[in-house]
């Protein structure tokens, strides 16, 4: 069994560490910052961490056209800013803009459906990198593949730049609802979930078959993800289902991120049983972000104290004007974006 | 055997030359320029070719209407003005327009989809050439086509003037899959992939007798490319086939084209196993072209060390701001245009 193996020194190797460093956040709120003023202004907020960005999810969607990872010498200003951590974005797939994201000394990549897409087949094979990486999920099965592939981090994809929580809400409810669902199943049954879930690798192979060849099956011995068959995937997922089983929960940290625009709205997805939160555009998208930053980051510590989050609410401005989810076309949805 | 006879001539004779020639560009850059300035800048930032253009893909999407080879007092003004080699497109089928390109002195023919296509059965006959052409391929089949016409360098098609490279990395990723498949294959399953393969030739004779006849079987010894049978065609993919499975790659070089717009995109395709980058629209759209020039040249030479590709990506100004592939209806998609 070399796979068994590999996964396991892969996972409790320097996994290990890559999972404890995005641990070491929970409980915090992590912000969308695009320059170095701003990143000092979350820092002040009590942020945990910011996210270097070119433009918050809400300009990237009214600008159009391709989203990309930020200009190096924006992370780097950050960076040389800010005592937090630093994170930054790459494209899904686009493994490329990792290393270089990982060579500037970024802290956390987020393998983010906000940018444009740079695979149509693969996520970024994270186990071949030294720092963590945190990727958006809608569903468990995304979660799996995601922690398989050596994502230290999940956080509901929501609907980045809406300011509307309702789809952070969905995802958060979905997972947890399946995570229910798996704690009742039998071995027999988590394995055929795991084979399902494993159905998302292969389109590759799907498409090279559909040009050239008749027999549109996938042997067993075609590689999906990595060095990594099929049946090893399979494997792995199921070995990734079995640690959700026994510790109830994903076996990594568990943020929200996508449309979060307001204190009650942290307090909200935390009371659901997120770990931490995301905030992109929701502060500085704001009438007044010091004030709005501060108050998020005081209900998500808070989440359960009703009267805390009716105080922090007090008198805040605006918050984002933010989207209905319904005006936004279902091929404009940016949670579509990978699977 | 006359015909392999012919083929191994063709191949092996002035086909060296011109695969010799397209070899020379590996791991360089090749721009798109529209007039002798930007000629220069491009030979400045390291090109180690430019592609002559009317407008830059981008700006014929724009444009719409019906794209053409580029003026020949353009090409003509543009190798007066640089030392290093000259592309021209010239239209899918149009053999008149790479024959007058050809006796201009271009020094390599681009039998482009980005231009209007300008025959609905054939690409041009290229062994009947003498300047080298560069064909786009989005699978080994389309590949192996272009390669038994007398392509001496491959390109992925990409999405032309998207500056979106998820649809290079889809082409590159599923040739470099099908060769995989194909070195596991035995030498019948060969010969029915190459069959297959041959099956997109044919489209004349399946018209013809659509609109003469009632039988619409095609014989053996109908002649579908030049002066070759279906069966020959078939034996001449199948010759192709066998010369890719003993090198384990394309026997001509093979670059990447199509939404290439920054430093770690070029790099990303290079480690993807091209050999080598064009850039269209990317540059010229692009803020800062001399500095974008210079970086995407600096990150194709560098494309394994990420220091470089972060170093080279800092302070470049805006990439070209590109499309997302789902607003560009189906059947606008330049990369639909040839088989």
């Amino acid at each position: 069994m070399p796979l068994n193996l590999d996964l396991k020194t892969l996972r409790f190797g320097t996994e290990l560490l890559k999972r404890g460093f995005a641990k070491m956040q929970k409980g915090g709120v992590i912000m969308d910052v695009t320059n170095a003023e701003q990143a000092l202004i979350a820092e002040e907020a009590g942020a945990v961490a910011v996210m270097a960005l070119e433009r918050v999810p809400a300009d990237i969607r009214t600008a159009g056209g391709v989203a990309r990872m930020a200009d190096p010498l924006k992370v780097k200003e950050i960076i040389d800013k800010v005592s937090i951590p630093v994170m930054a974005k790459a494209r899904i797939g686009h493994f490329v803009e990792a290393q270089a994201l990982q060579s500037l000394g970024a802290d956390m990549l987020d393998e983010s459906e906000v940018l444009t897409p740079g695979d149509p087949f693969y996520h970024i094979d994270k186990r071949k990198f030294d720092v963590p990486f945190v990727c958006g999920a809608r569903s468990l099965g995304e979660a799996a593949r995601r922690i398989f592939e050596g994502a230290a981090m999940i956080r509901t994809k929501g609907e980045a730049g809406t300011g509307n929580v309702i789809e952070a809400v969905r995802h958060q409810r979905l997972i947890t609802r399946a995570i229910e669902d798996l704690k009742a199943m039998n071995d027999d049954e988590m394995k055929r979930l795991a084979a399902t879930y494993s159905g998302s690798y292969g389109s590759l192979l799907r498409d090279v078959r559909k040009v050239g060849q008749d027999d549109p099956k996938i042997a067993d011995t075609d590689l999906v993800f990595g060095e990594l068959s099929l049946g090893d995937v399979a494997i792995g997922l199921y070995e990734v289902l079995l640690e959700i089983k026994e510790k109830s929960r994903l076996p990594v940290v568990n943020f929200a991120a996508g449309g979060i625009a307001t204190p009650a709205d942290a307090a909200l997805m935390m009371q659901l049983g997120c770990d931490g939160i995301f905030v992109g555009s929701g502060v500085f998208k704001s009438d007044n972000p010091k004030e709005r930053g501060r108050a998020i980051v005081k209900a998500t510590a808070n989440f359960d104290d009703p009267s805390v989050i009716a105080e922090v609410s007090k008198g805040l401005g605006e918050a984002m004007k933010g989207l209905e989810i319904s005006e936004i076309p279902a091929d404009q949805r940016l949670q579509e974006r990978g699977w």
